[in-house]
């Protein structure tokens, strides 16, 4: 099947489509002012982002029943927050922080990479993320999904491989008319096996300027992009 | 809570925001002509459309599991055909018109009002069509919607509560916060029971021109419009 069979793009969103580690850094400094707390808010982003696969994974395991990702971002945050020594506020302002990831900004060549591919492809995201945050993101940042699939309607996280399956069948589709486009070599991996199509898009910073991992596609996947501008033009979009 | 606490708008889909009637003939009329076969076509999309709560009703009742609309049409489909007395065609000629559902044309104001909606509320399907049907149904007529919910992820058909609640859910929002727009009174009657807020849309010939029933909104819904520009002009969009 060549690229002619892809019916659909399926999309990890954090790192991939938005920029989370700035986004959650903004949004932490704007705590701090607001609450009058001093902190080094992009390690405050990375510690709670640090919390997001072991979160997960308890959900994974059974350990726990299917939790909201948001719900697992409430217990992370209020796992840091403990740790930095940040007490006494109100549960409002905890609540209007933790929902910083519905507020995180889309990368620079998001919204013009997606309104293109979008003419071609039906656009849906594969994320961990919850519908809500998903929806509440795409509002603010203009990112137009055709649908908000992932592991929420599926009931299971990333990477188990019935969040893929699902979001695949919801779409009516094969996995081989699906294209998984991540910025993770573990996620495109996984989606290959299940035959999925994959396409890299390499974000360099998304863990900041020392990034180590995931600057390199790892498997000879269908696409290697730089942005999704260039996953456009190299689909003809 | 007034309308200033309306965050999102679930639609029904079939009547409510497009014509399935007309477009359920046209597709029969091209059928027809493609396969050699005469036949009444409005009748023949009345006649399918017939069959839809009682396929739905096995499921509701748990008689069947789990069954997609998509395969609940086609069961459907393959009925009212034989009962036409017209066979010896092709599964793939089958299909194709199965999928009609998918290509079902908006009422004229539909995109209109619903793009003005969009700027101010959430705009998410509460619909029983599954979401391949939806999506493809949106690429091809243009509806924005910023989530595709209702039955299938939901697990339930309308009207079993569980449509509108998870469908809530999914969205993050409490009943009150979202309102159920429909052509439909027992739709409506459902929703606000379950604390929706409701929108009923006056649309008088989905059945075709003898159509006797949803004429008037059978209780005092928050709004009943003669259509979704109208409605948009309502909520201040």
């Amino acid at each position: 099947m060549g690229i002619a069979g892809i019916k659909a793009l399926t999309f990890d969103v954090f790192g991939t489509v938005v920029d989370w580690r700035s986004s959650i850094t903004r949004e932490g400094q704007i705590f701090g002012r607001d609450q009058g707390v001093e902190a080094d808010w992009e390690r405050f982003a990375d510690d709670w982002r640090a919390l997001y696969q072991p979160s997960m994974s308890k959900v994974r395991s059974g350990e726990v029943p299917w939790t909201k990702l948001d719900d697992l971002h409430r217990m992370s945050l209020d796992h840091v927050l403990a740790k930095m020594g940040i007490a006494g506020i109100s549960d409002d302002a905890i609540d209007h922080l933790n929902r910083a990831w519905h507020r995180l900004d889309p990368w620079p060549d998001s919204v013009e990479g997606l309104t293109r591919l979008k003419e071609k492809f039906i656009l849906a995201t594969l994320s961990n993320g919850n519908v809500a945050l998903l929806v509440n993101m795409a509002k603010r940042a203009g990112l137009p999904w055709d649908a908000i699939l992932g592991a929420e309607v599926a009931g299971h996280y990333k990477r188990q491989p019935q969040a893929y399956m699902k979001t695949a069948d919801f779409l009516g589709l094969a996995p081989q008319q699906c294209m998984m486009v991540a910025a993770h070599n573990a996620d495109l991996v996984v989606a290959r096996e299940l035959g999925f199509r994959t396409a890299f898009v390499c974000r360099p910073t998304e863990h900041g300027p020392s990034q180590s991992t995931n600057l390199e596609p790892e498997l000879n996947y269908d696409f290697a992009v730089s942005d999704l501008i260039e996953l456009a033009q190299q689909l003809d979009c």
